[in-house]
């Protein structure tokens, strides 16, 4: 038998949490899943048999130690921020641990000790950060391996509502933490074309779009993320003359969300006055030039340059955003406001069914000719619980512990899923569970 | 005889430093000026008899408690971050500090002990913050005397080249501090208008424009301040329905530097990447779209809607912004680079001379007619030395000192100078320097 302890049994653990229920009793796994709440525990582990719901505080070192001391594999679904916490003590103890959040330079750092105390620790194996390194790094080897020259590498993911749950304008739900998705592209984004750096201040990001034409799925468009440039040393690809990466939305979600971009709704660093005595339409006006003649809606337009009756009108209009209706919130950022607004429209109802689709653009030399690859991963959600979203960001994680576990997985030190040994056999096994790779070669 | 100690001999304290020469005899004052760098103090001291340059370092606590305790008043003109280090030790030792920086919260928390010590901490006491409060509170105690209601109160401040020396297209100099000018206004601006708040994102600032005439000077425009609504509880104007501060620019000025606020090059929270192999073109080049067809005038005029060959074209130009010459720094934020390349052009030369404009608009209403009054300040500079900006910044700290040692003021506490003790007696003497207060009431 092999012990795993899984920290945080929140919404993000659920596809996981099933991925180890139904591998537990093949592969000999005892499972302690722990949490800070443990009715939360107890309710995801439910009655299975290899399963010990347990009350779990990682600021309790002692109970730290103990737990992880006992398992084989620590798998942290804490908030990141935890995560260096984990790591330590599981070098320490020459435990492996498995997260689908970001490396830091902290964790990073550990990487030597890891090695010599035969422990890995496997860092980004989520979706993305995760699917994203093992599908790009599959097709980047492969062209290497043949001598090919990379000229070009786009990549565009999206999380976004499946076809027969899409029922609002927008043709968006959240099907994550909304959040980010109203803070989504703050900073400036950086990425190199044709040898040339090009960089984009936040308030132009969503005018400058790619189109994406996923084969069978539709068209989309994509707007830079904001760091593309360090993902040159991560994929090896440092001379690579255009490196883009970026998000993946229906085509007219980014030109009626650079109207909140361009009113200055996003902002999230300061509190917004008198909040409890306004409207939705209120609220909006304050963002728009002072003048009693003209209408709000006719204020916006003229200001952020829309057409009335447009679609990107019409989707603004959907919101509820000129309705004379107290806001949802009394207290908080533009933001925040804006977060509010959007979580009363946006939510996934009872039976949505969401959607991830990831698109690498790949264009190499290989003796004098030009190749393309576009390579996409679609995969599709349960209902409203078992997302799409979810799915992708548990189950690499699972079947990176089993790969671990039975030793197909011997690396150690502390690494992201971009080398063979990592992203071979969870790709392979992700296949069994219809996230499988479509490639166009032309 | 009374004891001055002076910290800090860099530029902005010259102005300061001739009126303390001037009244020295007279008042009875002994001054110690000091600076990290002696040969600085002494080149400012020269051989003034009331003159002692002293090496100070103000992380050395034994000499500053020894320096503090053998004065009488103490001037800081140190880095603001350093006034709360000389306040604690001027509270402790009960000795009168004056500044021309931004009160805070750290130094405010002094106040008690400060009047239980019986000592006068005085912070803003320059321009802006300064004159700004001192000409406006003037004002607003006399409409609020006479039992007026202020219905708007917007106020505006510039630091500009005078007429004869304004030989460039932007008809701007760099008068200050070159990094605030291209940081100015990062953040969102927040006012009032008509009792309808108002938040304006950096992007659009540039585009939100209140045109401003000084009688006899000319025609400007003023884009909004960051935060404007502090205002209202500082000059006890809480129930106003406008109130606004912003800063002052010959017309057009707005419209150009708006072209760099689109591009993004005012940005100074990342490092452009490789700086060394680009000209002033090819950074330019950076922040448009990728279009090998078009030139960079071009795409530059497209993507920020400008003509070629409009005034503002014409000022871009004329930096050289378009040049194929390697830019001035090799390392750097792209605020950074922009500095550099703006410090070539828009420099004092010899001779020149700056012009300060500051123009506060009041409107009132008494016994049931409005009223009006403009109330401006213009004072000039001798030359790129004796700037109107030290002028104005240093003559109000002098008088204060003056008049603080003279026991005129005998307010005790942490004060900045909206109360008339100190206004008054600092706002007379300016006359006799050439700053007066020229006023338009209808």
């Amino acid at each position: 038998m092999q012990n795993i302890l899984v920290l945080g049994a929140g919404r993000s653990a659920t596809s996981l949490i099933n991925y180890l229920k139904n591998n537990a009793q093949q592969q000999g796994w005892n499972i302690r899943l722990g949490d800070f709440d443990i009715s939360l525990a107890k309710s995801k582990a439910q009655e299975h048999p290899s399963f010990t719901a347990i009350q779990f505080d990682i600021l309790n070192k002692i109970q730290t130690r103990e737990e992880i001391g006992n398992a084989d594999l620590v798998i942290s679904m804490l908030p990141a921020f935890l995560h260096f916490k984990v790591a330590e003590v599981c070098v320490d103890l020459s435990k492996h641990l498995v997260t689908a959040s970001y490396n830091n330079p902290d964790i990073d750092a550990l990487s030597d000790i890891a090695k010599s105390s035969n422990t890995l620790i496997l860092m980004e194996c989520g979706l993305d950060p995760g699917i994203d390194h093992m599908t790009a790094m599959a097709v980047i080897d492969e062209i290497k391996e043949k001598g090919g020259i990379l000229q070009s590498f786009k990549s565009f993911t999206g999380g976004l509502i499946a076809p027969e749950s899409d029922n609002n304008p927008w043709h968006y739900k959240f099907t994550w933490n909304p959040r980010n998705v109203v803070l989504a592209g703050q900073g400036a984004a950086k990425f190199i074309r044709n040898s040339k750096y090009k960089y984009i201040p936040y308030h132009r990001l969503f005018t400058r779009l790619d189109h994406i034409h996923v084969k069978g799925i539709g068209d989309f468009e994509g707007y830079p993320n904001r760091d593309s440039l360090s993902y040159r040393k991560i994929y090896g690809l440092e001379n690579i003359p255009t490196l883009l990466r970026g998000t993946l939305r229906k085509v007219g979600f980014s030109e009626a969300w650079n109207v909140f971009v361009q009113l200055g709704v996003t902002d999230d660093t300061y509190e917004v006055e008198a909040l409890d005595q306004m409207t939705n339409r209120d609220f909006i006006n304050a963002f728009l030039k002072y003048e009693d003649t003209q209408s709000v809606e006719d204020k916006l337009c003229d200001y952020t340059k829309i057409k009335r009756g447009s679609e990107t009108f019409e989707k603004l209009k959907w919101l509820g955003i000129f309705d004379k209706t107290p806001l949802p919130i009394q207290k908080g950022s533009p933001a925040m406001v804006l977060q509010a607004l959007l979580e009363k429209k946006l939510k996934l109802e009872e039976g949505d069914k969401d959607m991830i689709v990831m698109q690498h653009q790949f264009v190499y030399e290989l003796e004098g000719k030009t190749h393309h690859i576009d390579s996409s991963i679609v995969a599709y959600g349960e209902n409203e619980h078992d997302t799409a979203m979810a799915k992708t960001v548990g189950l690499p994680v699972g079947i990176a512990v089993k790969n671990i576990l039975n030793g197909t997985i011997k690396l150690r030190g502390v690494h992201i899923p971009t080398v063979k040994e990592l992203y071979e056999p969870i790709l392979k096994e992700l296949v069994e569970h219809d996230v499988s790779i479509k490639e166009t070669r032309y």
